[in-house]
């Protein structure tokens, strides 16, 4: 059991992140107008949250720039037009996918960018490419994190070496993902442990990045809290793809620590995300999720679903146990 | 840290409490069709489901039986004819609120009534009103649980009290309420250890009945799985008063006992309970209930927000923290 001062006290080592437009902009293209990515930006400040992910560093080569909107590509000169120059009250975060960016041209060097940490966010079995591109953000003089996604469907056994690989790089922070929401707590807790051997190791911090599946994206957030993760993934109203992510206003309602206001939070979502919510960009809990998350598989069945506007959640379920 | 046989495994003395019809009705005024109970009947039994409540026992002198639905007053008759004889394979309980029951004339014996357990449902200020209750209850045959609502707002002295005395008196089940959805697991994990206190000392079952105000309802109703507590309240797509309880969907899927099929639960949702949604019954998880549960406060002030289709959060949250 978490001790009652981890609830009520201050951890000053506690950082929020806000992943609304990265994992949000999963869910619509990553089309946030300027005035909306202002308004976030301004939020965050007042809300006391410590970094805000803007998007991916996506290739161009790869992906299409005119079927996306510009926070999946992030370019410096897009960030510094409708945020301006850095500004100590709140850092800015920019995610680079292994495979998917071509960092050594995209990511410049921290002092000539608007980002100060570069999150990167890897599978298992692409840790060397993982590696490669901490070493490069970390020589550019970024912060630097790692998420490997998907762990619920690795070995424990492989995670320990990728955390291995990890802990001996430059990285900063480690995060635990939870891509597919199906962790429970108690899953969790025991996950947060296996990390914390490496991160006390190799003076590592750690991180948690939730979804929703299950209901369990706040909780499963707050449970980290109380096992000594301090990096905090979340979304203004858990905007975030499929069942969303740990919504902003309850975590920062349950951080004690009066630098976090969640007030402003909410503030937020009734100007912003509501009115997004009601324009058709839809995100959040539903069945569909529910059982992706259970049977631990990827969610895009269940986005398909989504999308389809469907509601037969008997039929889905027999689609995804194979059941003829 | 839970152990893993605690989630893996199959723990017989587990209990599965569907309170849709009682905890929901408190938001449709218990107009459920006869239709609709006896389809959640058949569901209950597929799903394994082992107790179902039908409501309550409320007093005729205090409620104008034209205002509500059967299921407010659960005339031992009425269930009869909607459920027929008591089978074996699905329990039924019902809710007696002290103070708002007729329970010497409106509670018939066990063996005459189609009930199995009497749930007992009290304030704190309230408990030699509850004993009297259970000792009634248990004199007619029944099984007898006890729920000591809004202890968030008790003090724990007080509550140890109040176990005391439900510890010397005839009642089975002791459940931890928290009616205003304001734990977090944390909180819930140290209340179901001073709860343990008690019912291992007088050998008591334990329940949990949860509130989903916080997005928290299913994470504090597994953290008391693994806390060692047996009797779990749970409701179809988590309906019941304001942002509701926790879904049976959820709680089932859970569950690694076979005869918990969650698949059938399913069912009964896309079948019934998304209908009774789209009816315009409204309930679930919003923002007002979130700042009500945060400020452990009645949600009554939020679901007036809510039945007034107000969106302005902020001003709420001014008003229920007297901000003028």
């Amino acid at each position: 059991m978490k001790e009652v001062s981890k609830l009520m006290g201050v951890r000053d080592s506690i950082r929020v992140v806000d992943a609304t437009l990265r994992d949000g902009g999963l869910v619509n293209d990553f089309y946030f107008t300027d005035d909306f990515v202002k308004a976030l930006y301004d939020a965050n400040i007042k809300a006391g949250v410590d970094y805000m992910e803007v998007g991916y560093k996506a290739s161009k080569e790869m992906f299409d720039v005119d079927k996306f909107g510009k926070w999946k590509f992030c370019d410096d000169d897009d960030v510094f037009e409708v945020l301006g120059d850095k500004n100590p009250a709140l850092k800015l975060a920019v995610m680079t996918d292994v495979g998917r960016c071509d960092y050594k041209n995209d990511v410049h060097k921290c002092d000539e960018s608007p980002f100060d940490l570069v999150r990167v966010a890897t599978y298992i079995h692409q840790m060397p490419g993982a590696i490669d591109m901490i070493e490069d953000a970390k020589n550019k003089g970024y912060e630097v994190s790692c998420n490997i996604m998907a762990i619920t469907t690795a070995q424990e056994s492989d995670i320990k070496v990728a955390l291995e690989m990890l802990g001996k790089s430059p990285v900063d922070v480690i995060y635990i993902v939870d891509s597919f929401g199906s962790f429970v707590p108690e899953q969790l807790a025991r996950t947060a442990d296996m990390y914390n051997e490496f991160a006390v190791k190799y003076g590592k911090k750690l991180g948690i990045h939730a979804h929703n599946n299950q209901q369990l994206a706040f909780a499963n957030t707050i449970e980290a809290v109380g096992d000594g993760v301090d990096y905090l993934d979340a979304t203004y109203n858990g905007m975030g793809r499929g069942a969303g992510n740990c919504p902003m206003e309850n975590l920062l309602s349950f951080l004690k620590n009066p630098k976090y206001q969640y007030y402003n939070a909410i503030k937020f979502v009734e100007n912003y995300m509501v009115p997004l919510k009601e324009s058709g960009v839809k995100w959040g809990y539903d069945l569909q999720y529910m059982l992706t998350g259970v049977l631990n598989q990827h969610p895009r069945s269940a986005i398909a679903f989504t999308k389809d506007g469907r509601g037969d959640y008997c039929e889905f379920y027999k689609e995804i146990m194979g059941i003829d």
